[in-house]
């Protein structure tokens, strides 16, 4: 049960590079890192605008001498400090996540990254080796993966509930870019633009979330090959995809299924993870996150409630409210960023970190390694590729 | 509305194939063909040991005489007859359809065959040249597209209510065969023999039937290529798969995926089918028939209910108790029999049928062609191929 | 398993009164009992218009001989023939019920009456006694109770699954009259005109479905006294009333709600009923039928599904086509028309009936007391009264 | 759209009494209130044992000087500071919060008061009356009403999708408390308990929350007299009640009812409400909140989403994070927090709030009115009272 108390001994002084006024991510980034005084807001970089961006910073009691005008001059000017910055999130779009990261690690802070980490896995491998390195922690906000659903699932798997794991279907498929909205709509304009986003649009920006969930689930399970095949229905966003399929097969043997979709007419965000076994299965959608189906061959189907006593105790302990009552994403996002904040703690204190599990650097690498792969197969033909 | 009056002149003389004592199937058939006086159940070889199927003739009211010891004997002395059969319907495991539909059509009956049509595209489209030679009806019952909302769907995309189709998303994917139950049960044992069921499982025996709702659904869009990759994961099943994904694309750019599995444990039916255009889409569960989902794009999503005004005509016309009422799956299968019933006696008449569609002869041919371009997909390696 | 195998040695010779073209019930009546030889139907009085009658009874293949002007005449004739009727179903408005199922039971026929039996109490005993003496069965079509799911949940119940049983929610409350449709709709006209239907409209239109799935999966449990509120919303229903709520003590100390609504805007059926004991709670909803939830308090809600292993015994008989495949409101009726048929055989060959339970004429009797002591309640202010 | 700009000026010195360690509530009054920068928390009273309370307080960065031992010496060393609190919230068990409430407005603080405001109406309105002469606000944590669902509802109805309003049903019936666990579980120990909670169990507990949400949706309908019946299913409970019904009549002739449960076994938290007018119902349940059903008679039913565009402006200025993404109780609790906010500081600046409505003080005296009305009629045999 989470009730507010300190987890970690002093709040990490924390600042922000995008995530600004009008910004879709940047909110939920400070509800969850200012929650439960685990981080403390100190500076921030909150827009391209340096003038929109203090005036922002003002608005959320930054001190305006510590709203700077480029991530360079925050990360020097906090290094000079006495009380400078111990971390810092990146929330701008994806071009730019590569650059500002090493500038972070290099500046010696610890580092929550949204996603892509970047756009090839030669960067990423670069990077997780900067952050090894530096013994500075990177968290990926893969933020559904903080819904106590998924752990319970992740116990559930390992615990063999469901028997030997056969087949992982996935899918994030919402249909708010079923026109050229981009046309008119800033926040989408760069999400299509190969100069921003890189080589893929859906795969990268929502069919690598519900990877990211059966990586948490299936941590033994690699994949081995893998095809996709991906389409553009909006003419003009080639050679970027709305639409695709990716088929994966695992070396244990089992198959997975990923669909990621910008053009799933009337869908709100269609991500939702089934995971099947020989003897039972489980299914998450994000939409209704409090509830777990678990669906035993030849028993009634089980619909798990969280908060509730009858699930493995570690999908308990972030609880903040008592089953029945309904958290949300930003509880799913808090629960990652105490997790960072106490991984960041670990590492400054020079000890290992024995929390749960969260998205760290690997997990960046390992979603820009499968877009990676992904478009390799798609744009050879969509034929089979060995997973490298 | 249906309300039982006579929708043809006279009852059609009527037999079975199979579909006797403990069969499946069997017992929807009859339900469904002599609910509203359209067929007469005169004879019948129900079953594989003729004494058991004499007893079971017995018990639902056919005359013993006309209980014969095989289907040869059963269209020879029945054609001697005046008051002889007019059509049958076969009801038996897959690998007999092919010789026993020969025969029924050779003896110029209309047909009412259980899919799969047979094993091979050649062999269908002998089937096919000899039904149109003879001018006798072929019905395949592909049972779940008699759901009036499978018209309903069929009338939205006609009339464009859904904008220009992109994505067909369809599955039937059940649990019922996560373990090997064939070793104890015999209706299954012979569903995973190749020697019965010829090169494929779910495939042919669950895949085919979502494929049906999109062809009627969709009937100008045409697959161009596909790709199948399947599984045995019952070992002992090789190389008949329990598990199968094909991706496919159509001539106008669109693209569908279909799963097909009997290890999806725990799940029930799980036949869904889903389609997206640029405007909206549909989606569809046998298990829910009565109810379709409507997902217009930046509204709030509708669920459309059987037997109300505001469905389409045509979607309307076998409607037997109004709305709220649970239609099940015995109405869809009789709202299949009728409409055979109408096109037997149109042919009989040497009159062109003018009812709503129902799945005949190519229908049959169809369902054929993609197993056996899914299997040669599969393979291969899993490769694109072109549909032939 | 229901195959169509003949359940009694052989069809009864069967007559409705009423159920002609255009009406409501009439279909799924003939669609029920004619399904697996267990009636024939031989003779009628579908309709109020004889000549509209007998043109129907042609098209459904009775012969227009038996097709007579009125009941009395039915009865009459048929008496004099060797293969006269045997048993009769009465489909006509309510305001006609008593007299044709006195005069049925007069003519020593098997009856099966719809909903509800008369209006007084004093009526409903006096039938009670004549089929008594007669040794007639008169089975009443609370059709719904004939879904597979009842007799799940009265085994239950029974079984002490639910602990002791506290609280009955019930609902029938449906949204079709919300506006005065009645100045239009002749089907309507007569429900809310108390020479048609006595003196309430949906106490006994609608509250009595649910009211008697409580009575079947609640034998023992009486009610001591209830209290009953109604209203007209539509205000020229008054003083027939078009929304009502009525509480109810049981003898045991429990407590229980009907709420019976046509009122009930945009609302299907909404039939629902929740029986909660002091461990757990099961919840059955009309229009999804396969379905019933089953919530074990601390534990996940289970959601059983017809036609599966887990069910009780004595829930699975009647399924005709396994589990995951829908059944529907028809298959509900043919299983009570099934019941009726070997209920009849017994009596005829004065044996006791040993099958399952069915709506009989004590379910009749009981349906017309609760309305009266409903309205009574309710014309006295809203007050308790004692039950009697 | 909410993304932690500041609403008010300087956010409001706040402290808490009640709510420490382990407390069931404590965590969400915080959490939402410190989200945004509109409160901040620097005294407190955590606990009724000190020595844990200042323990708590520290934990969550509260100055220990400013942890006392009781509210009186919050109020009254508060008073002396400069920067001394400005309001205080109040989540202590029932039976002291007319006590601390009236404490806190003759401290001169803006109090956020838990529900129930106290016992007695007479209480009530004497609280109320002073909040006015001391022109301070309460605000009463009918958390539920924050969801911005509850805001969409009522402009609906005033706008009159609906139609006239008819029949409001209401419930709050979870199954927790099904056995008489309150033997070892101290935060339900006091709950049953008349020296803590006055007269009534769940009418007071759980039933005013639906009530509430009635109160705004419909705030020109006057109950003018109700009908209650009430239970002690778990013995040792009695006089207080674990179910109840409570029937009421409008001035508008329409109908109301209130379920209030903790016996409802296997149900999590059954909190619901449908309105229903001559032309639509809206639903809404708490555990799915970002969704309200709109069923429009003769139209098929529409399932409107949180966050998006077609709802009500007032509907969407309290997102957080964009249509699709679960928001959750702790937002519906933001929600409500800021308005208290905001009022506040009007009430600060001697100007009108104008924002959204909020809980103030009638809604708490309105639920111990309705409270009292609902025992009263209980215990005089569940009679009809007039609504005092
Ligand atoms: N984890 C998730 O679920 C999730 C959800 C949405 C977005 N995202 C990711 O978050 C990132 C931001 O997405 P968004 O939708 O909030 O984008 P957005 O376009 O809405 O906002 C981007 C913000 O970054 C600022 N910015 C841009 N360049 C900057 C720079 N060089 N320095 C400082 N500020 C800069 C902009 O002014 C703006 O405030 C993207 O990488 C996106 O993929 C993740
Ligand atoms: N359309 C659908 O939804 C659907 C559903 C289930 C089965 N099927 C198809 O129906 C067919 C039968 O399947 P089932 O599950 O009922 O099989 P089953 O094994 O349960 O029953 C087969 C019946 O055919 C009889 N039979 C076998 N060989 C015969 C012969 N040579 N002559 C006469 N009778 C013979 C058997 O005695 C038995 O009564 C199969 O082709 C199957 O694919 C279709
Ligand atoms: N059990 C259920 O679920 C259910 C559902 C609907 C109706 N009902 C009941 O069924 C009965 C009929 O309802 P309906 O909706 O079908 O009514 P309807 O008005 O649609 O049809 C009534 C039929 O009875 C015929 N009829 C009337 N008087 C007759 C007479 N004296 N002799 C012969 N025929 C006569 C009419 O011509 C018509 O065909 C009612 O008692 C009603 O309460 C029961
Ligand atoms: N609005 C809602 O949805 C909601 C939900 C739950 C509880 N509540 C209400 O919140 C209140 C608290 O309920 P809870 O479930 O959190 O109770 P709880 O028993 O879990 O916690 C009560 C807390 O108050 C402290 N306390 C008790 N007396 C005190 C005093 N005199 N001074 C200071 N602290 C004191 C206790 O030490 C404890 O920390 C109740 O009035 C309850 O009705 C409201």
């Amino acid at each position: 049960m989470i009730n507010g108390e300190k987890k970690i001994k002093q709040p990490i002084r924390w600042a922000m590079v995008g995530g600004g006024r009008g910004s879709q991510i940047g909110y939920i980034h400070r509800s969850s890192a200012l929650r439960d005084h685990n981080f403390q807001l100190v500076a921030g970089v909150f827009d391209i605008d340096p003038v929109r961006g203090k005036d922002f910073g003002i608005n959320i009691h930054v001190d305006p001498k510590r709203c700077y005008q480029d991530y360079q001059t925050l990360f020097r000017e906090e290094a000079k400090r006495e009380d400078g910055i111990q971390a810092v999130s990146i929330a701008t779009p994806n071009g730019t996540h590569y650059e500002i990261c090493k500038a972070a690690l290099n500046a010696n802070l610890h580092v929550v990254c949204e996603k892509p980490l970047c756009f090839t896995t030669k960067e990423a491998e670069e990077l997780e080796a900067l952050s090894k390195e530096k013994n500075r922690i990177v968290g990926i906000t893969y933020g559904y993966s903080g819904h106590q659903a998924i752990e319970q699932a992740r116990q559930m798997i390992e615990n063999g509930d469901l028997g030997e794991i056969r087949i992982v279907n996935m899918q994030f498929a919402h249909g708010f870019h079923s026109e050229e909205i981009e046309v008119d709509n800033p926040s989408t304009k760069w999400r299509v633009d190969p100069k921003v986003v890189g080589m893929s649009y859906v795969l990268g920006d929502v069919g690598t979330h519900p990877l990211y969930l059966s990586e948490v689930m299936l941590p033994d399970m690699k994949i081995r090959k893998l095809l996709c095949t991906r389409q553009s229905f909006v003419k003009n966003r080639a050679p970027l995809e709305d639409n695709a399929y990716t088929i994966m097969e695992y070396d244990n043997g089992a198959v997975g299924t990923v669909w990621s979709s910008a053009v799933n007419a009337g869908s709100m965000h269609g991500q939702k993870i089934r995971v099947i076994g020989s003897k039972a299965s489980i299914e998450w959608w994000d939409e209704q996150p409090n509830q777990l189906r678990y669906e035993i061959q030849g028993k009634p189907v089980q619909i798990l409630e969280r908060g509730m006593n009858y699930l493995y105790e570690s999908a308990l302990i972030e609880d903040r409210i008592g089953g029945g009552h309904p958290e949300g994403l930003f509880e799913a996002w808090s629960n990652l960023y105490t997790r960072f904040a106490e991984a960041m703690e670990a590492a400054d204190e020079g000890k290992e970190y024995t929390g749960i599990w969260y998205p760290g650097i690997e997990a960046g690498v390992e979603g820009v390694r499968w877009v990676e792969n992904c478009v390799r197969s798609a744009n050879e033909g969509a034929v089979w590729v060995e997973y490298q």
